[in-house]
């Protein structure tokens, strides 16, 4: 298990070859085998196979070609609708369209998917999430009708991979890890963690394609500039306003 | 893999018996390992294990046994300092303090805390996480030091089991999955999602103890009740605008 772990990468190539429904299914019940909070199961998983529906999603995705190409795309929601549907059919008052329901429900469905991703590997099959579900969510919630208390957390798709993938980097562990307390970063600190990544031949030819100076910028100015990410953010906002049913000023 | 995915169940008692440092790492590598947005592993790791911390650690978690037993205790956080710290030393801008990058971290820290789990069972441990870290975060901002642009995600516990724990029921699956669209649930079909779980020995027990009619009601009025979740909801919203420095009816 630690191996698969150790050996997972993006796969963003697929053959042309289905998934069997009894695997598909297996994985997903291995997804809600994660912890959860309180055992109330608050997300669900929409799957996607159908070429039109694809091409859509496809669509959503800024058109990576991926998402054209896998059999199966997986978008894992939030789900505080149905729980809530359980309660009131059941003489019982729910209260779980705040903030906090919100959140745990998030975390919850990121477990549960984390689970589909290694199940799926463990298959032999490739997996790709998918962080394009959270720059325009409402499209998302439209095209898939999610209903209010339910809000789409991360996609992925997943296949047969179509050659072999390769495994990226990561800054060494001791920059994630704090013990006891955490321990804030001097300037020093930040040399040495991200060292290794900035002398590696990938950055140089980033930098190179980019022209610039620093990794950094290629993130900021490039990759996640200020103006998507606010522009994102509204309206990543505005739709967990939306489908939780909240005053903006007061989520809770 | 996938068996250790079927055979995962929370653990809430520990041997008194510590975790081989290089064990840990590994394990903690394994977390990294998680897919990531951008690979910019916007998270981090507290890593708690000496007695004072972990008693304080247990005060927050509203005394759960396992909490004060559990030889180490791991906080997930959601990490935006680190990276825009990097940034900032790299003549590059940072616009990362808003709700969408909260959204993105708070996802990415969650697969990282699900591999953490499932590598620390492949290796013979057991972990329980601790939906209490969600409750009062400012307290474990304030006991963890937590600068501006961190935010407890996730909690777990984890060690040696002492004993064998039970494996938790799970709703049938169909209930969770949906094809192509979200089809909302009618009456029929949360009777039958429910109606196992429902008819449990172990929901007899609940409704006797909590001298309640429906198990709905133990989660609305026991466990989860609506003046909680709106003093917890409120809690968690301050503490994220606060360490993301939001003006709250603009998180953005």
């Amino acid at each position: 298990m630690t191996d698969l772990i150790f050996n997972h990468r993006s796969v963003r190539k697929f053959l042309d070859c289905p998934v069997e429904p009894e695997l598909l299914s297996r994985i997903l019940e291995a997804g809600c085998r994660a912890s959860n909070t309180g055992n109330m199961q608050v997300y669900s998983i929409v799957v996607s196979q159908e070429q039109t529906m694809r091409e859509q999603l496809w669509a959503l995705h800024l058109k990576q070609p991926c998402v054209l190409q896998a059999p199966v795309h997986l978008t894992f929601c939030a789900d505080l609708n149905r729980f809530s549907l359980w309660c009131r059919q059941r003489q019982a008052s729910p209260s779980y369209e705040n903030f906090l329901w919100f959140y745990t429900a998030t975390i919850d469905a990121s477990l549960m998917s984390q689970n589909v991703a290694l199940a799926a590997e463990d298959a032999g099959l490739g997996i790709c999430y998918l962080g394009t579900v959270n720059y325009e969510p409402m499209r998302f919630v439209e095209l898939l009708e999610l209903p209010r208390g339910v809000f789409p957390v991360a996609a992925m798709v997943l296949g047969y991979p179509d050659g072999s993938f390769p495994l990226t980097d990561r800054l060494p562990l001791e920059g994630m890890v704090h013990y006891e307390r955490y321990r804030d970063y001097d300037v020093g600190d930040i040399d040495r963690i991200y060292c290794e990544r900035e002398q590696s031949e990938q950055t140089r030819t980033l930098l190179e394609v980019n022209q610039k100076q620093t990794l950094a910028q290629v993130f900021t100015e490039n990759r996640y500039p200020g103006e998507t990410n606010l522009r994102c953010s509204k309206a990543l906002w505005e739709a967990a306003c939306k489908q939780m049913g909240w005053k903006p000023a007061e989520p809770f």
